[in-house]
């Protein structure tokens, strides 16, 4: 009984991945995510109150997946930075949830616990990183952080006009991957003007 | 007669920037934007052909708009991201419609030629620029502009977790406008390591 609960809930995740990346927050229907996950649309109502909450769940979930994959790593920002890119690379859902999530805040500015933490736990670790001399200190922490996210995400989430036609091949992405690693050098290793 | 018209186009514009900052192309409502703009809906389709072409039209007008006024300088790339970040804080709506666009590629991404055009010239000028030793030449033209572009919007369309809670004031801004600033200047500038 309890697995079966495990395996619904993982199934509507799935399904609410997928509606909430191709249509956000306001088109998602919470009937065809039902219908995906051959799940009760009640259930799902049960489970995370109502459809702005689930999308909060799911965005807060793969936050805490992309944290464990790619761990941050204040002193080696460069290294961070590419294993983001991949990981952007490999599950392009990921920054397109966050995307969705920028446009549409909803009336009251919805603010994930989860990511607020991880913003204030990384800059504080990246200003003990300037004082230890392993970043430099050319920039604020807040801003540094802020900026090599830019970085890695540069090409997660772009206007059609920004991609080759034929999609990005491996040559255009490890052009890429190096562009975002030698960027984030250039802001965050100590000893460059 | 034909200021008349002029008008209407005008109010239509207006009214259809509104709709599609806060909606998207599938959330923006024809109705909605006829209401508001004072116009028929049968004209907007007349005009426009269809709620896909007219928001094409619209973000179309804005980039037209952004690069008469900040002019695109190689030559000196920091000075750019300053100026388009500062027009980014005067301007939200330009940075949302371009997510949306990102986001809403539509069935057969919708490519904008104004938007295709402006990249391959920029690109170009900054091989050029490269080639004359103005431009560092570590990161390629076309990596170097998408990162430059991604590091002038940084804060530009961002989840509400990294906005202070009171909306970013006076001091914030500046902070960021010059981190932008100088971020540019570490990949753009000839002579850095």
């Amino acid at each position: 009984m309890a697995r079966d609960s495990q395996d619904t809930k993982r199934r509507i995740f799935e399904a609410a991945t997928a509606e909430f990346t191709t249509h956000g927050i306001a088109g998602a229907r919470v009937d065809r995510i039902a219908a995906s996950a051959g799940a009760n649309k009640q259930l799902i109502y049960a489970y995370f109150g109502n459809k702005r909450k689930l999308f909060e769940a799911v965005v807060a979930e793969h936050v805490t997946r992309v944290m464990e994959a790619v761990p941050f790593d204040p002193a080696d920002l460069p290294a961070w930075a590419g294993d983001i890119f991949d990981f952007f690379v490999a599950h392009p859902e990921i920054p397109q949830l966050s995307a969705w999530h920028s446009l549409e805040p909803g009336e009251s500015k919805h603010r994930i616990t989860i990511i607020e933490e991880a913003i204030a736990l990384r800059t504080r670790q990246i200003r003990k990183a300037q004082s230890a001399g392993l970043v430099d200190r050319g920039l604020g922490p807040a801003e540094l952080l802020a900026l090599v996210n830019a970085i890695a995400r540069t090409w997660a989430v772009v206007p059609p006009e920004r991609n080759p036609r034929r999609g990005a091949d491996a040559r255009v992405l490890k052009r890429r991957r190096a562009a975002v690693i030698e960027a984030t050098r250039r802001l965050a290793l100590p000893g460059d003007p």
